[in-house]
């Protein structure tokens, strides 16, 4: 990771709080749709986090496979990409 | 479209009449939940159909642009993979 | 379906519409990213109708399950609901 | 929570330290594609917590809501059931 480095770590490090957040919610046998909500707050979250780790990925990884020439590393790249929108679409 | 060319088409053909049918069901005052049942069948037949044209898509249009060493298509290839995996995050 | 049946039915015609022209633009091998946006905006359609069908449900359905009293009624809408949540949770 | 208390909470421990395990790969530079693919076993791990929220909530809250003959605790239900499925439809 480059340039989204830093902004990846501050939500990461906010979820890890969030999901402790939920265990305590757990503990104190708080209502299950609050619950249910805060889990729901983590997966946005994860998303956002999704997306910096992907916007970093096509801006340093890929540019660099299609400047390299290297048809191999292009055709890696590709193939992840794939795998994760084959993934993405449940 | 090349290889699923015809597989493709006639899912698309079934799938019309999937839509027919769950416009019947309603005509007919069927039971909400079965027809959500259907609208389900549908959406899920609309994944089949993705796969199958990305599928295509992946094996010659990325393959021609590898193998080209067009960097422009190579780059516009990426991107429109990029903007499908960000749309299929939701 | 009782309120929003007129709303249902038109929009299932559109949709049927929507999948033809799918089926026509693989037929004139028009590019597969194109085909993918239209399969997306078929698929957005579909969950448009969902939510008609859906709210539909909830105002009549399940308010009477409700007005009548009867648990059986009720567990089974529960149960539906819990399905239908299940199913869309992916 | 009742049945699944300790499951969710053991669940929710496990979630806390595979959220710390990806900021630590972002710390060392992994790359992207690796740290995708824990992220999104994270959002799967997420999802079986919210199930067994979800089922702790059927059949408690909900049996409740069917057994006390309350219809406004019943409607509350069931509105909170629909809003779930709202979001969860995307």
């Amino acid at each position: 990771m480059h340039e989204n480095r830093e902004a990846v770590l501050k939500r990461l490090r906010r979820l890890e709080g969030q999901v402790r957040g939920i265990a305590r919610m757990v503990e104190e046998d708080r209502y299950c749709v609050d619950v249910l909500t805060q889990v729901a707050a983590v997966r946005a979250a994860l998303k956002g986090v999704e997306k910096l780790v992907i916007d970093d990925h096509a801006s340093r990884c890929i540019e660099d496979a299609i400047a390299s020439g290297d048809r191999e590393d292009q055709r890696t790249k590709f193939i992840e990409l794939l795998e994760l929108l084959d993934k993405a679409r449940g």
